[in-house]
């Protein structure tokens, strides 16, 4: 298998050149600290860890698997020394608050350290990502008390977090979740259910682990307003912080999985656990969105990071493997073939995987600029117009970039042919590892939808209509960019395509809503497509004005420009199918009668 | 796991109401014994198979796995009754020459048993196929005395088959494989070389194993002008035909992959190994190919088979599963939420599951049809034209077949969320099986080089014309039908563009060659969807037919028809992008020196 390299010339390319992260962070005072230099020294230590501890030990993980024996969970050679390297490092705090030990990086940086973690080794970067998530949900919800008690040692890497949303019968409708939660004497609340699908609920990583756990008092209201969140300890925890008495909670099985089986995905069953409520009652689910779109961000992230895996395996095994002659006539007439770069098919996968990697690298950024934003702006305008952004790209970023992702697995693999069938080489894990991506966090399907009904029909387009302020700004600061011309003439034209497909969308769902649904998928991928060519355009404009200034590496450079060229040319196209399908609308779809499937 | 049901109710209405098959075989002599009666029950024996003996050992097979021990392959519990029970049905003869024991079937009978046999169990279903292709080529290019010691054997599954081709080094371009073949006294020839990615090349089924091996001749002309085709059996044969000594071929180790964990992929060693001639001496690769198209469109199949039994399991799932309600309102009003089947993302996704798997089955079939009529008709001027059409419509069929195949896979695993992902419901497996039919028998990509290298730019369009007459005829005897006047203007329109498009194709590629690999994946695509299309005119207009004349299941006319509709609105706009990126040439492809990706 090939070594993972983390793709640092594309990040900081993209910082700096693309966003100019440096200006963003000093127009915010609780970011204005964070410099080109301290974010450099940053990615470069990730990016050892990503290369030196996680990747050695993701194909090891993989063969091995978690194990289950009566309720313990132990994890595959080289995770808990993994584990307990990454802790010491400080690295589950990194964007903690600082208030409980946290170190208040923006998103900015965690986002592509994730991404590396996600490329190298995406089991282990669950049992990261999932702490993260349960961290800040307690820090924006749950009382003084609980933070002091909880935040710091999962800051620390001590312990970890969870969260435990699912049931055997309830996925994507949560309002339907049987867990009981019941009040006792002390204040705190007995919990009881069993939750399926439980990322890192048990494992032998860290002393302690806590569960974020959705459940109903009894008198609850039905529905998705019924819903509390609570705390809920592995171990309870003694007044003065040490680990206490076992809390009942216990992990039933392990799942047998396509991937990531290096990630322990647990039943977990709860029986009168000791449980502390996280925010108020019945605000379960909504105290959950205010991390969403974090958890969404980081699966988008997976899917671009294991595409960057499979990207660099393929592309050297396209330079070394000697397989046919080039159509133009021979190259290497010394050896017996050329290598099969030379193939316009070859090149059409690799550059792709390129194209989508880079630009799916560029709206991850995108939005967690936007999220930072959101968060740290000392503006409150600012901070909204953010905030709407990100409702508006989190659910394409999850989808469209975990979809690329896969896709890129995919071809990857196709480019290798029966070696990349084989375990050997790396790249049939990526693709069984990235197709999750697709699936939790809200199945793909659902954040179309929540784009489609929720950001687009029900906001009536305001939302694109900011992106669209967006984007005419940016094409407005290049008029006299005389490369960028042809390009932007392109992209407006898409901008004009969504345009029209939106408007008639919204006009349509007003006489059936199923025309949301009808149209979600094909106007996500739309989106997708639409906001990867901004980001090309954003892309392309640096990498022209870098090379007329004689920055950077010119050949890096040149590579950017013609992969933005291909781009543009052939898969900017694919729109046309994606407007003609949602034109085609609901009828067709709905006619039939359960039994005529 | 859901178990899996053979598509009866589809192959009868495309052998009859499509294809009128007893009229197809009536016109043949030695296939005038095929009648309907005959082929349903045939087709009924092989459905038992499939759904009794196949199927309940697929997953178990999955998760065992092939055991390797020293040289000896051990096939998963149940696959050696399963294969005995194969055998002494007389499954193993069924399209064999007669005058060697076979049973002289065409081939479409066999291709329906095929795609049952690779939806219940893709692993095991390799095996019969290996032998099957192995006979096919000795049939043809064996002398009388090799014909009459192995082919009786082979045909009464009693010994099974193998190609050795691939070699380390030497996928792709078998022009530059090393394996060698030195003459001995005897006038047979002693082997030696290693050969990998073998299929069934050891495993514990049958008591001998035949490989068809390419290697030189020591003084043979370089490249793929100079390899020979050579038998080499595991044991050799006694001149009564009983096993005799083993003959030095050793496999080295078994391959650790994806999927089809239970088909054995063997390393084969051969050392001075006792080889006997097949065909003429450097005539091996073209002795191949009068089985490549045979093999490949098994490859079709199994992309169609695996999609048909993840449509099956999705299918169940969306009527069962209840969570979240209709965009149009509650319909289980006692019930705490809808099946999700009321969502039109769901029927998206389970209708072209549905409308991709049928349209690939027709062409599978019509494909089949066309072998068939280039064997057994007794017109030369007819035989010739079915294998025109043959050498287009396989390439297609094989590449178009199993990347749709692979599709519906993901999506059937993805409209069961993370009970797709994890191994309990089959459709995890589903994909993994599946994907590699893209892979081998030539890589997808190397069909769409053939079909738009060797097959249309070469031919200067001749056979892409010969399939216009094809359609053009169809349309032609569709006149009168006035349900299908819409349907039929939708698919002249989409002929017309591939028509544009392929006479720009062979017009650009006289200036550049490196413009047929330029085109040849979304050329691929094209003609995959117009093949398709074609398909569904002719279910359509018969399914109308049946329905006014009240003959068949209305419920299923009904569904076929929907489907088909929706085909039409939301599948056939693809080609749009397809012309685009086709359009958009070699430049962009070509542009990136090597250092540059």
């Amino acid at each position: 298998m090939g070594a993972y390299r983390a793709p640092l010339a594309d990040i900081h390319f993209l910082l700096n050149d693309v966003f100019q992260a440096d200006e963003v962070f000093a127009a915010m005072p609780e970011t204005e600290e964070v410099t080109k230099d301290l974010v450099a020294a940053i990615l470069e230590e990730a990016a050892k860890i990503a290369e030196q501890m996680l990747s050695p030990i993701n194909q090891s993980g993989d063969q091995e698997a978690c194990h289950f024996d009566n309720g313990i969970v132990t994890t595959p050679k080289g995770f808990k020394e993994a584990y307990e390297a990454y802790s010491e490092g400080g690295w589950s705090g990194l964007t903690g608050d600082t208030n409980y030990g946290g170190q208040g990086m923006p998103k900015v940086l965690s986002a592509m350290i994730e991404e590396m973690f996600f490329g190298a080794n995406s089991s282990f970067c669950l049992y990261t990502i999932l702490t993260t998530g349960a961290t800040l949900t307690l820090t924006h919800h749950a009382n003084e008390e609980l933070k002091n008690y909880f935040l710091p040692k999962m800051f620390s890497g001590q312990w970890s977090g969870t969260m435990c949303l699912t049931e055997p019968h309830a996925g994507t409708d949560l309002g339907i979740i049987n867990s009981k939660a019941v009040p006792d004497a002390q204040g705190s609340y007995g919990i009881t259910g069993t939750k399926i699908f439980i990322t890192a609920g048990e494992h032998d990583l860290t002393e302690n682990i806590i569960h974020l756990v959705l459940a109903k008092l009894p008198d609850a209201p039905a529905g998705p307003r019924g819903i509390s969140l609570f705390l809920v300890p592995k171990f309870l925890v003694e007044k003065d912080g040490a680990i206490g008495a076992a809390n009942n909670v216990n992990c039933g099985s392990i799942e047998h999985k396509m991937g990531i089986k290096a990630s322990a995905t647990c039943v977990m069953n709860f029986e009168n656990s000791k449980g502390f409520l996280v925010g108020e009652l019945n605000c379960g689910l909504s105290n959950l969105f205010t991390m969403m779109n974090y958890e969404r961000l980081s699966m988008g992230l997976q899917g671009n990071g294991l595409a960057e895996s499979s990207y660099q395996i393929a592309r050297e095994y396209a330079k070394e493997r000697l397989q046919g002659r080039a159509a133009s006539g021979p190259k290497l007439t010394d050896k017996v073939a050329d290598p099969i770069l030379v193939h316009p098919d070859v090149r059409r996968m690799l550059l792709t995987m390129r194209a989508n990697t880079i630009a799916g690298r560029a709206l991850s950024l995108y939005s967690a600029f936007q999220l930072d934003i959101s968060r740290f702006h000392p503006e409150k305008t600012v901070r909204k117009r953010a905030d709407q952004l990100v409702s508006l790209l989190i659910p394409v970023q999850k989808a469209y970039c975990s979809d690329r992702g896969f896709e890129s697995c995919v071809l990857g693999q196709q480019l290798l042919g029966g070696h990349g069938y084989v375990a050997e080489w790396g790249l049939e894990q990526n693709v069984r590892d990235a197709r999750i991506s697709q699936i939790y966090e809200g199945a793909n399907g659902i954040q179309a939808l929540d784009l489609m009904g929720r950001k687009t029909v029900r906001s009536d387009g305001e939302l694109w209509a900011l992106l669209v302020e967006e984007m005419n700004t940016f094409i407005e600061s290049q008029k006299n960019n005389t490369e960028m011309q042809s390009h932007l003439a392109k992209f407006q034209d898409l901008i004009q395509e969504v345009q029209v497909t939106t408007d008639r969308v919204i006009a349509n769902a007003k006489n059936n809503p199923d025309e949301i649904g009808a149209a979600s998928y094909a106007y996500m991928d739309l989106m997708g497509l639409t906001l990867f060519c901004f980001m090309w355009q954003r892309m392309l404009a640096a990498a022209y004005i870098a090379r007329a200034a004689g920055n950077g590496n010119k050949e890096y450079l040149e590579g950017l420009i013609k992969c933005g060229v291909f781009f543009m040319q052939r898969l900017v196209p694919k729109s046309k199918s994606l407007v003609a399908e949602i034109n085609a609308g609901a009828e067709s779809l709905m006619a039939l009668t359960a039994s005529e499937f």
